[in-house]
């Protein structure tokens, strides 16, 4: 079995499972730190382990434009490539194409677009992207959908979810009788779109439940709505989604988010806060975020977060990480980077432990009194 | 005892030697990563023990205009401000303004610069370099020196070796008195001046000599002289320096250069070579350099060098870092550094073993056959 339901909260939807692949067991709620072009920025595949990360995530869109998903095969896979014996999930590059705006035209078929690296035309099709998947060798694939943005007419909703769940449907025939090309299994995930629409939602859900894929993702959010929107449409469609398979919100999120969504029954996150935001100088605790640059920590003698069990934390002190960043070392990007992917795995560690401790409320609430202030001392 | 005498060469002047620091011992031939701003650009403490360094450098002008030699020491000295309880080496900062050119102006007391960051001005002098790496708590220090040009008239060689000498002499009796702000001993060596006039050397040489400093380092070199030159001016000044101290030549250099010195009777060396170049896309082996962009690399699945024991040769392909490079990753400058760094170290620690074991000639002659070459595949 692909995925085994661990444990249910029972004051809220959360819930404790574990989806095991042939690179490993994925405790979830899990964080997935984003690997975008065969690496996490910044950071060696010891370090991922250091920080006991399960399953990094791919961007087909990349990887298919450099190096090549055929020059990845003819290096032994994604995993061999960047020699990373983990699980690994890849998205359908809908969500990177959807990105580019003036680069593309959708029809039926696929989404044509102009690379942003060289402005050469390529054509995305539910075929293709599975076949680049293939190639890469990702433990979890995505099939392609229709990103709708937001704000979007309620047709114009309509009308990318048909084009989602046709495309669903050839890539699900298609998976019937994927034969995958290395030594290990490779699962297939769906997109729940629909913007802001909920009976959208609900008929993208449904039909693809039907399909009876591996896993669902909830696409097509965090893409510009409120956030109470993004949390009542997560909300509404994890009621939907069938117990027995994971869940995953795509893009999510700040830390507050990750948990919020966690309550409304997600399993998996991917988001590039946690990366992004240490190259800019930003960290995050459970005390809430600090600004590294800030002149106040220029001789704060203080680790981030005595707290945390992390490499940085046991070994460097806030004005140290400063002056890294003051004086454009990369190492200072490095060693953030470091902190807020051990942080984001901590947090749904601990969410996890929290939900088959039975304590996940009053865990949640404690958290969340602190895990969004800036910190200053 | 400060330094011991290991082993002596039987064919050549080539010594194995033992430094002993409160902060470990240093085996000799050394060579010294460079931490011009408190990092050695992109590793981090651990990288540095696992590539076994007993020491690195660290760079008095950078470390006082950025953080600040106050700040340092309010954070408890170098050594706890970077995480490293390894041997440190600092600089005067004399080679660093000397490369200031334009912004510098030269008299009895010192050298007046502004600074390249906020073109504040400032005054070195022998008295306040000895305070900023008192500051530091640098387990070797060095004197404040002028650096002549190459090329330069033998009457302004001969002018600068003369306030050379004066401001060592100011350090040697400063030193005398020295006390340390921390919890172990700092040593002091002089830096033997004089371009590439032998007499000017060897006044030079002996005039320090006389002084009696813990070590000696050799200047000057390494600055657009020809590489004969350079080996000639060094050949000539180990003749006149004392057995029973260490030699440093500054700055020097590509790996081949390094065993020629070591021939020469050096036992300590320092260069950005191999942090900057792998920086910039080349790496170095036994067997030669490879320039890791090259497209010939691009399907490559080999590592850099399978004699190799670094972590990025034991998982890491070819073409993966070239990738790496192409796609401007950060982890790539990381990996090709720890590969260099990893590698001169290697160097230095084989030469000592060949050193001890009476084969340095032999071990010469084999690894100067490939060791300047250019890899093609």
């Amino acid at each position: 079995m692909f995925f085994e339901l661990v444990h249910k909260d029972k004051k809220s939807k959360a819930r404790a499972g574990l989806i095991k692949t042939d690179h490993g067991e994925i405790e979830t709620p899990i964080f997935m730190p984003v690997g975008t072009q065969g690496t996490v920025k910044t950071l060696s595949p010891r370090n991922l382990i250091e920080v006991n990360a399960s399953v990094i995530l791919g961007n087909t869109y990349h990887l298919y434009l450099r190096p090549g998903h055929e020059l990845i095969n003819r290096m032994g896979g994604l995993h061999r490539f960047i020699s990373w014996d983990r699980a690994i999930l890849t998205d359908s590059g809908g969500f990177q194409v959807f990105s580019l705006k003036e680069l593309r035209k959708i029809d039926e078929e696929g989404i044509l677009f102009q690379s942003h690296l060289d402005g050469s035309y390529h054509k995305f099709t539910p075929e293709l992207v599975l076949e680049i998947q293939r190639n890469l060798g990702s433990d979890i694939m995505m099939v392609l959908d229709e990103c709708a943005p937001y704000p979007s007419t309620k047709e114009y909703a309509q009308k990318a979810n048909k084009l989602t769940l046709k495309w669903a449907k050839e890539a699900r025939e298609i998976f019937d009788n994927f034969k995958p090309l290395y030594d290990h299994r490779q699962q297939l995930f769906a997109i729940v779109q629909g913007g802001i629409y909920k009976d959208i939602r609900e008929e993208s859900a449904k039909a693809l439940v039907a399909m009876d894929f591996p896993g669902y993702a909830i696409g097509g959010l965090a893409v510009g709505e409120p956030k109470e929107t993004m949390f009542e449409i997560t909300d509404f469609c994890t009621d939907i989604l069938p117990e027995n398979k994971p869940r995953y919100l795509m893009g999510v999120g700040m830390p507050e988010d990750i948990i919020l969504a966690v309550e409304r029954g997600v399993d998996m996150f991917d988001c590039v806060i946690p990366t992004r935001n240490a190259r800019n100088g930003t960290v995050f605790t459970a005390n809430g975020k600090m600004i590294l640059k800030s002149g106040r920590f220029k001789d704060d003698p203080k680790p981030i977060d005595s707290d945390c069990t992390c490499y940085v934390c046991r070994n460097f002190s806030r004005a140290y990480l400063r002056h890294l960043y003051n004086a454009n070392e990369i190492l200072g990007l490095k060693l953030a980077t470091l902190h807020n992917v051990h942080f984001y795995l901590w947090l749904t560690r601990e969410a996890r432990k929290a939900i088959i401790e039975n304590r996940f409320f009053d865990w949640k609430q404690k958290i969340l009194q602190n895990i969004t202030k800036v910190i200053e001392n």
